[in-house]
């Protein structure tokens, strides 16, 4: 997910400006996640491109598993909202599989962010914005979008966040 | 939420068709709920306007918390049935905030409640009924959606409803 | 669900492509489930049709009810897969009563499944599979779509699984 800075320095040439945005933060985006099955990472209709839901993987793996809550062995919220940002960067990775150059992108338009939480645990918002923020850092204006939090009582593979986003491309 | 009749009719004169139907059922649109995060209340893309998730708040406030069951200590089908209502002229207030005037809704093309449930309540639809009745009595064949309801297992701030919709506008 | 070969047969020619796919796996699009609400099966908005969410409703009646999961008397993992083909069947019908003829979809969109899952069970994907196969079956490549899937706490009805779709239609 992050790189050393002489790395992201190395490939910002090439790099068109979300992506020098992202490099500026310590993140490339990555490969994406092919799905097994018979759905792809996002698919594009029109002007908008809608995403399959993201887990926080990385490198091939989920960064972390199980239900966010205060209790023992819970992921934390704070751990959480990281999860969350890493969801968002794998749905920039599954736009861009799409459209190839991110900065096409002229809006994200919607955000849903799913939390696999402890029955008690009720600050989905913060751990989804998480996402949101990412999204400002780099879209700025652009990446301003409408949003749902819910929190779910389990979610694929027993990954703790799944963030699925819309955004317009021109 | 609510105001008097005299009120409502000292209103009358300056509002649209929508915002008159929902005067006479005493609801007044509110001030939209701004989130703290880095996201707004609605997206408008083309003629589309997607709402962020509403939860029922009044006045700033939650009008309840808990989730839906039939358990001691949980929110009835009925309160929850008039709460989705709740979130539903939240939404209004929500595509109001960007559109400015209600009667240039089209058209309400998707609802989706999300329920904070016990798992063994299996009443979401009556209870999103309450989003969707409002919507049809606010605008008539216009108000009819396609809608999904889900039973999940906790919302932001223990709410016990949370709703989205998508409308088309002119 | 299931009709007779020969009676698919008989039906074949007065069904379009795409029904007579669905023929040759024996299944014939079901009479759409009317809801009791003030929703509808589908709305559509443009070129695109947006469901409700749909349950594995069979004559009328939920095919099967419970949560997912590996316990006793839970529903397994592989007849939920057929309950969200079954899900996915029904969301063509949807689809079939805004547009009459289903060979006029040229792309599903997404695809959201809600899983009602026993909190240890993370094989959502491989539910909703079952949706999304039944779609590559009946499509080909139109088929092709974005996709999440969720574990939620319960859904209507106590069924098992809940699936709406979005599709671009001619």
């Amino acid at each position: 997910m992050s790189a050393g800075p002489g790395q992201n320095q190395g490939q910002a040439q090439n790099l068109g400006q979300v992506e020098q945005r992202l490099a500026k933060l310590d993140l490339v985006v990555p490969d994406v996640a092919r799905p097994v099955a018979a759905y792809v990472p996002a698919m594009r209709d029109g002007d908008l491109v809608w995403t399959s839901g993201q887990l926080p993987m990385v490198g091939g793996s989920l960064a972390a598993t199980g239900k966010v809550g205060d209790g023992e062995g819970q992921v934390s919220a704070e751990q959480a909202r990281e999860l969350a940002r890493t969801c968002a960067l794998n749905a920039l990775a599954a736009v861009k599989s799409v459209i190839g150059d991110l900065d096409l992108v002229t809006q994200v338009v919607k955000v849903v962010g799913y939390v696999a939480s402890d029955p008690a645990f009720t600050g989905q918002p913060g751990v989804v914005n998480g996402a949101s923020e990412l999204l400002g850092l780099v879209f700025a204006e652009a990446g301003v979008h409408a949003r749902s939090a819910v929190g779910v009582a389990v979610l694929p593979l027993d990954a703790p966040v799944e963030v699925e986003i819309v955004v317009r491309v021109r």
